[in-house]
């Protein structure tokens, strides 16, 4: 019998990220191409089609496709299409599921980023007993998976689980999405550095951060200076912590979930993110709440786990438990 | 053949009503006794078994229950149970199902007022071809209930739908549950009404509010007035809309229901109440949700819209389709 391999895709903004993946989570093969070079969509899709069968020829075990799935941004699980991405060169409605399929004998599913994330913690990864959990990605963006009675959440029309976008601030910063006071604008990596310059600017405190030229500031920067017990540093994992645990414990009296998982770059600053974050989210919690959710890192693998996130898709639609 | 009827029960804090419900949610029988009489809860159970007992008997056509729903406070889906109600005389976690199921030669399941409301909706109600729906209702609290994929949200403890007490003012009005600044203190029925008292004291305008003595001023003697022109009253409904879309909006973005339902006494001001809540809501949605979500009044009827709620978990848990 062949080995049967779903194949999981990122598209993200400069390159596009594929990988066959097994039952288990393992990625066999992987590879990708720059997202941007192809002017159509059909060429972009034969392209990538094309690379993901010289990876399946690479394999000494011989393995078959069962299915494809797609993280996209803008992707809507329903209709199999990527819509508006304002990051993306296609314009309007795409049928992104359509044309792989015209490419692979087998069905594939489209989704957008944090949605494949929550699968693949839930296939894979941490989640895999939990029926009802929040999946937070941290990155550019704000990205959030719900799982409800062990099914994704994607609403009316596919778009649930934009976290990212409620307001937490009235009249706070704006937002990529033109709205102003956003979560992303506080607690995505962005956000976290944008702290860092507000705090370097209206204070006189000492910091190593001021040693960095302001705009080389990110996430990154700002946690390496806190792990060393820089105090501005510290204090932006404070405000971040405390915008997030609000929203957390917010979002948690709406589904109630067993476990909220964090995932994306900041979560490499570790209890330095986390503990802000859990002691601002156990302080909002209502009564009943309390002392029930943990949140917790992703146990997905930081280096595919938008690729293992997308593969996910697969095995979760054709019912095949790992 | 017998008709089939369900038990649908409200516990009140002053009062428990029950009502024989048939498949399409006519109330064929009804009745109600105090909460608060019976020291022992077994003695309340059976009070009000031996009276739903009576009632049965009562209706000419030959019937038989084959199921009880229950809405109780802090009733909890998964246990049966309601635990530490706040409201009620009988401390910590009562087995409400089981004593129920001793009288009785049926099922029987809990839910909270809100989640009863809610199934009420999704099976004789206005929603009942939608999958993807939250339900507010508007009372002494403000109560919520979530429905995604066609079912009820209840989270990993039972809990879930507690959108009251989600919190949208930092340091903001104390409520019931001993936090600040959550939704009910603004936008239930005292909600109003106390934004109605604070209106009044800091500012000197004629209102028609001032001839009530401030105390005795409630969310329907607001609307009375603003259905008049009253500026102060309609002011407070532009405050009562400008928190309660913001929220919902907000609510929008984690699930993407198709509509939203509000129920309870305040919505008798019609469009009054719902003007100012659309206006806001859609100004604070994301794009992507903007124009595509109705904000309706439900389709229950106003006085039996309890009973009948609670009596729905009954057809939805035997799946009985009416």
């Amino acid at each position: 019998m062949k080995q049967q391999l779903s194949v999981g895709i990122d598209i993200g903004g400069t390159n596009t990220a594929f990988g066959l993946v097994d039952h288990q989570g393992n990625v066999i093969a992987h590879g990708s191409i720059p997202t941007q070079n192809q002017e159509k969509i059909e060429d972009f899709v034969s392209d990538l089609s094309h690379e993901i069968k010289a990876s399946l020829q690479s394999i000494p075990e011989e393995s078959e496709i069962i299915g494809i799935g797609i993280g996209a941004p803008n992707g809507n699980y329903y209709s199999g299409t990527i819509e508006y991405a304002p990051n993306l060169r296609w314009k309007g409605v795409i049928n992104l599921a359509q044309l792989f399929q015209q490419h692979f004998n087998c069905p594939a599913w489209v989704t957008n980023d944090a949605n494949a994330a929550a699968m693949g913690e839930m296939i894979y990864g941490s989640a895999r007993n939990m029926k009802n959990f929040i999946m937070i990605t941290l990155g550019t963006g704000l990205g959030s998976g719900f799982v409800v009675n062990g099914e994704l959440v994607y609403g009316n029309d596919g778009f649930a689980g934009e976290m990212g976008h409620v307001i937490v601030e009235k009249n706070g910063r704006l937002c990529g999405c033109g709205r102003l006071g956003c979560l992303e604008t506080y607690c995505s990596a962005p956000g976290i550095a944008n702290t860092a310059r507000e705090l370097l600017q209206q204070s006189k405190i000492n910091s190593l951060l001021r040693e960095i030229p302001i705009n080389e500031i990110g996430s990154k920067e700002v946690s390496l200076a806190a792990a060393q017990g820089d105090e501005i540093a510290l204090e932006v994992f404070e405000k971040t912590g405390e915008i997030l645990g609000l929203a957390l414990a917010n979002a948690v009296a709406l589904t109630s979930p067993q476990a909220i998982f964090l995932f994306g770059g900041p979560t490499q600053a570790g209890d330095i993110l986390f503990q802000p974050i859990r002691k601002h989210f156990e302080a909002n919690l209502l009564e009943i709440f309390k002392n029930k959710i943990q949140i917790l890192p992703s146990g997905l693998p930081t280096g595919n786990a938008a690729i293992v996130g997308a593969s996910a898709l697969v095995w979760n639609n054709l019912k095949i438990n790992p």
